[in-house]
């Protein structure tokens, strides 16, 4: 497949569009997106315009909202209105969050009455909670009406609404008061009554955070989720693969922040290296200002040092190690918490099971440290002397490295930060500075110096 | 929540049960999910027997394999067949795989004819594949049928299908034609023909990996993917439900091999810390050996440590940037294959693109780095020969590390292990040693030793 994309990208390069047109027209629609994520900004507004009007509409639906923005941009006013007129409302509100206000403002003028209330009623929720992700077109169904009336209903209302498939029930007040799938109203009598039908709702309120709601889509495996309001009144629905496009995004950005860079919200080869560049930049002079510490502390034991320059020989091994320990802690937590395994208030169990996981860890790899280096390492006659340091530094940098490796994302959490990145690249830093100390301390006491 | 689910927690400590029974009865089934989750084996065994019986299965179905094979462990063998006979022909296949053979073996002889054969049928494909992973139980409607008799159908055959929302159209050879959605049946008049309705099936081959179907099915927002043999007949269908708990899976394990361990496959509460600690050691003992070619480099210019030790000062502080350019690189070239945005043809568009990336940071680092050591750092009369040691070093090793840590994760693909094993930790280990190498070649240049 990626072949066939390459020499796509080829006939562009030769400006040979005929022929690219023609090639365009026989691709899956899933793979024209494939292929414009891989372009430059240029490239993909060329091939964006040899697209067919109503294949441009559906890929443009499937776009990424950067790319989406960027594709505006290039377009003559007439027809940024008529892409931005076939959204769907939320998909619209996602897409005016990329552009300045003012031109969000001047499209969301061009809608139709209906559209323009349908995607205000979005607008109208906080970004980063589930209201601005849910879909205001929902059928729902009255509890006390007979499944041949809700099949009606959901015939005549199908087409535009986001999904048939969970029906929010509510009473006479819009209350809602459980759902019933559309499954249940088929397989079931004409004169039953949807009361009888429906099950508990596992509803989320408008104003909760939409990374937690899109988590809980998932994990209890519901196509669609009711969105209430705080009088329980449902406001809108929200689908399980607008939690997969939420929490795609919300994996890519703890995988960023976890290699210690801020998250592209982009395909890679679409992005430009100097984006690339700008999203890693800051992290790498963070970290690096941070890793100073290190050259004060090993400042402060230069004398320490000069006396036994083999001490310098295992400052990496030591550091590395560290480093893993507390990654690997850290990685473990971040997870947890993501999943909803953990919350913070778990954060004695964590702390109590990182410890012993630590001490455990470090106990094995301090005894083999201790055998290898007493056998084979340097010290001018004294090995085991250096070998003890070694082994102790291990048991007590491992332990001190998996307690704060957990410790960190449940605090940064706890801070309202997201806690990936509170971890990785930190804890190296935090356990190089403070695991250098240990380990010139340890150094002293063993070597009397 | 968390607080609610510590009291419950109490209640069995103070063996309290007919408390707890209350208790859980009270609970909406996901969180009861959500408390098991957080126990022991032991108190896992308690409480799950204390659910009422339909509630045990909905509880059952919904739980880790890991904690389902636990569970019927400590189950009498007629109450495993119970539990056994109520997941879906898929779900006890997953099962399966976690048991040893002989167990599995005599369950599977439990099963009544139709139910085993339809695992039988699933159990026919390797593990990793989408036919491992979908439901044989699907509705495949002929292409000349009308929409009332497909919704007959739908109707009889509602109850047992894993779906009916995507529906496969077959011809009389039962070869796939193509999907319609339920939703397009009911809004359609009774008389029209499906095959009119059809639209084109993006399937997917039995064989196919089944990570990569699951991200296929998720980034095109398919609530259904046919499954097919190599002739192209149905043979089975799979859901989107079943795409996120392969994705969930594939991104634990990714996280927990970028963090340098090996995925746990449950939750973190309820692992015991020994199987924590095993998940770990490996990782760090393969690391550490990794590590000791840092020594080995160390010694090697120890002679050079020796006189000029100020350049032990730096060491921490340089390996440590090496190594977050390298994981900044590694994590997103890693994140990109997993979403697809590229793959390991594109192996040189992504080397060029680091390069570039790598000696752009490098030259702001290094920059910096030239100047603060240059104004404030040691060097006994001579700080700007060591700040120009320190600011070639930086451009190199940023260089390196960023194309090295963009190239570990193809490579890794393309050798067909998991990009994320070959990512992070790794990439530090790698760029600690080499950056060494060309931090003391440097030194020595400059300064003339």
């Amino acid at each position: 497949m990626t072949e066939q994309l390459d020499e796509l990208a080829d006939l562009i390069r030769d400006e040979r569009l005929r022929e690219l047109r023609v090639a365009l027209d026989e691709l899956h629609i899933g793979d024209v997106v494939d292929f414009l994520e891989r372009l430059g900004v240029k490239d993909r507004a060329v091939t964006f315009r040899l697209l067919p009007k109503d294949t441009a509409v559906e890929v443009f639906d499937m776009l990424d909202q950067a790319l989406q923005h960027e594709i505006i941009e290039g377009l003559k006013d007439g027809e940024v209105a008529h892409f931005f007129e076939s959204l769907e409302p939320d998909d619209r509100v996602r897409l005016m969050d990329e552009m300045p206000a003012s031109v969000a403002r001047k499209m969301l003028r061009h809608l139709d009455p209906r559209e323009r209330s349908l995607t205000n009623i979005v607008l109208g929720y906080p970004s980063g909670t589930i209201g601005r992700q849910m879909s205001p077109e929902f059928v729902a169904i009255p509890e006390h009406w007979t499944v041949r009336q809700a099949m009606e209903k959901v015939r005549r209302a199908g087409t535009d609404a986001e999904t048939i498939y969970t029906l929010p029930v509510v009473d006479r007040q819009r209350l809602l008061k459980g759902v019933v799938s559309l499954r249940d109203l088929l397989t079931n009598d004409d004169e039953q009554i949807v009361e009888a039908l429906m099950t508990e709702a596992d509803s989320v309120d408008a104003d909760h955070d939409a990374e937690d709601a899109a988590r809980r889509c998932a994990d209890r495996k519901h196509l669609a989720m009711p969105v209430t309001d705080k009088e329980h009144r449902v406001v809108g629905i929200f689908t399980v693969d607008d939690a997969l496009d939420i929490l795609e995004r919300a994996e890519s950005e703890d995988a960023a922040r976890h290699g210690g860079a801020e998250p592209l919200h982009r395909p890679y080869l679409s992005t430009p290296v100097l984006t690339i560049m700008r999203s890693r930049v800051v992290w790498l002079l963070v970290l690096a200002v941070g890793a100073t510490l290190t050259v004060q502390v090993l400042d402060i034991f230069e004398s320490t040092l000069e006396q036994v320059v083999a001490l310098a020989l295992f400052v990496p091994l030591l550091i590395g190690t560290g480093g893993n320990t507390g990654n690997q802690a850290a990685t473990t937590v971040t997870r947890a918490l993501a999943l909803g395994d953990i919350t913070t208030r778990d954060v004695f169990k964590v702390l109590w099971r990182e410890v012993r996981v630590g001490l455990t860890l470090g106990s094995v790899l301090g005894a083999l440290g201790f055998v290898l280096v007493g056998l084979w390492g340097p010290g001018d006659g004294n090995p085991w002397a250096i070998a003890a340091v070694i082994g102790l530094t291990l048991v007590s940098m491992c332990t001190l490295a998996a307690s704060a490796g957990g410790m960190m994302p449940i605090l940064g959490k706890k801070l309202g930060a997201d806690p990936a990145v509170f971890a990785n690249p930190f804890i190296s830093t935090f356990v190089d500075a403070t695991g250098l100390i240990v380990y010139f301390m340890i150094a002293r006491a063993v070597l009397g110096l």
